[in-house]
């Protein structure tokens, strides 16, 4: 067979403030000949997906500049997670046919050698074979059963420590983790309060289940939790502003699982929003006021926990658990999946911007091979 | 036996800012006849000491204003921690004689009615009858025995998860909480840094076992942890920028105990300092960069965790190991207690406002009653 072209994109340009048009570009520059590539061991992936992820914001930064993940090289081919078909194996128990989850790059076909070895290395962020025994489209792997998914099942498993009847708020509601936790919240028997940036994802907020839902650029954040609170989870994938809204509507006691502060991503530190009433996490509250032997008044003390929260740590104790059930919820519609697919690598600068204005609704993901983006079980909004 | 006087302190005026000499006022407007009194089937106690502690600022706000604690009562008499000698008693099980902690008013004799119905009514912060099989000074017992010394205790028992060889770092190291969280971190062999707002402060902090300390306004906060941390676990006192400085610097999996945010208190919430940098919570961290088999690094996820610590939360859980460990530990003097003591209630508005000016070194605490302020086993810091 002829070498058939392999498209790419590389990280183009470090973004001042939000990604733009520059950030990534689309290049035809290599081949790839699929038939006799040598696979060194390992094994070819025809990658069918890839998924966007405001993580993805810090890696857009010098190379030299030390920060929290690597940068990404400048004219280097970007990463992220995909879901792959294995074409060609040479690898240990692994079958060409299958399909492969992790962390790749963004080009249409890749050889990973001596696959078995790196999985080992990899731990957590390691090449993973698929099965799919409900046929869901492949591409949910990088989004409600990927990332996304099980960030919002691991959130509310542990560290929010969810008991029924207790009311759950959740921000970037109609995000691609967000819209999940709602659904999940309310299969727990939470009340839910939803915030989301514009009236069409309010009204999707609730007719996924939210109790009530707002919008941010429209209502007073305070009040709102004010009204229909006090909170005693905060999912919070927002930060700034509506982060301190929710630690001034804090119930005794309340868990906060801190998954993203998407509102800080462009900003540099000097310029980023200063959350002023961290000391609330150890305040005290009135719990009743009529004791009276003498002027004293009867009050108790109260905490509220605010914990860091990725998926990855939580793999290993929840990651059969989510996938005894979480296809099966979404096979059945318990659960319904909504992402915002763009086409082809070529869209990937267009995607992200747009991903971090808040133009999407759920999940933003890059759809590479047509047979994997029918909406079958899913909700397409786009 | 004739009436005697009763003094006691009156709540006053409300500070803008700093309190300051006019914010409490001393009475001698009350008379108590001791021998006569009725007591309604309840104790009279004669106060010995009385605690001053940072939470009080809250309580110092017009009544109608909606807080956290009840606000002091303008012209009401002050209530906080003290410590008693039981001096008549129709208590059921309570003798004369004995000794007693808990809510108090600022006063020199109180008569608490209807003794059993009230513990139990006030359940964490009731009353409670002292046993001092070590013959500590009975002031202890509002500080290294009492709220200062259970919060260092349970705050580094629990949620600080402390792994013997890691670093902890305590802001206002040579508070009245401060100063034991250095001693106890170094029997459970953690590394300590310590930060304080003198350089006699430093010193003392030092001379307690910390490995390193620094004078946080004449140092580079974030300098300092940069090159004496990582940390693992940071004790908060202060809040603001120490606190953020502390987020810079934390560790993978880091644990922070929000105990106090002393710095913020004298702050209206629109002039807080604001802490940008919580998006670090759920930060990641390279721990290798060495893997390429293709351009990406290998990293891992980490998450840190910031939980509001307030003692009456673990007292059910750690009081008795508390009671059975640390009295032990003061009168072997392998934990040495630092107070500042100021005599008489007359003195009330001055060591409240010198202790918020960081004047004051360890705990500050008011002495009624001269028989218990010999430093027996207590170094004593004037």
């Amino acid at each position: 067979m002829p070498q058939i072209l392999n498209p790419r994109v590389v990280f183009s340009s470090i973004p001042e403030g939000p990604p733009d048009a520059e950030t990534f570009t689309y290049l035809e520059d290599e081949n790839i000949d699929i038939e006799t590539v040598d696979l060194d061991g390992g094994i070819l992936v025809e990658i069918l997906a890839l998924s966007l992820d405001p993580y993805m914001r810090n890696r857009m930064r010098p190379i030299e500049e030390p920060g929290d993940m690597p940068a990404f090289g400048m004219n280097d081919t970007v990463t992220g997670f995909g879901v792959g078909r294995i074409l060609r194996s040479e690898g240990d128990g692994i079958e060409a046919g299958g399909h492969i989850y992790g962390f790749m790059p963004f080009k249409k076909f890749v050889v990973f050698p001596t696959t078995t070895a790196m999985s080992l290395e990899m731990s957590g962020l390691g090449l993973k074979v698929l099965s799919n025994p409900y046929g869901l489209p492949w591409h949910y792997f990088v989004g409600a059963l990927g990332m996304s998914g099980q960030t919002a099942y691991y959130g509310l498993k542990d560290l929010a420590s969810p008991i029924s009847g207790q009311t759950l708020f959740v921000s970037a509601a109609s995000g691609a983790v967000g819209h999940l936790v709602i659904q999940i919240a309310k299969l727990q028997k939470l009340k839910v309060i939803a915030s989301c940036g514009s009236d069409e994802k309010v009204a999707l907020a609730l007719r996924l289940g939210a109790d009530h839902a707002f919008n941010y650029r429209s209502s007073n954040i305070s009040e709102e939790l004010r009204r229909h609170g006090p909170i005693d989870i905060y999912f919070d994938n927002v930060g700034g502003p509506t982060l301190e809204a929710a630690i001034e509507n804090a119930n005794m006691h309340a868990r906060f699982v801190i998954c993203g502060m998407v509102s800080q991503y462009n900003s540099k530190l000097s310029d980023s929003y200063g959350v002023r009433n961290l000391w609330l996490l150890s305040r005290y509250r009135i719990r009743r006021v009529s004791y009276s032997w003498y002027t004293a008044k009867l009050y108790i003390f109260c905490t509220c926990r605010m914990e860091g929260m990725v998926m990855t740590d939580w793999a290993p104790k929840y990651e059969k658990e989510f996938f005894d059930t979480i296809p099966r919820y979404l096979a059945s519609g318990a659960i319904k999946y909504v992402f915002h697919e763009y086409k082809g690598l070529e869209s990937t600068s267009l995607a992200f911007a747009n991903m971090l204005k808040g133009e999407n609704t759920g999940k933003t993901v890059i759809i590479l091979d047509e047979d994997v983006a029918r909406p079958a079980q899913g909700q397409k909004e786009q």
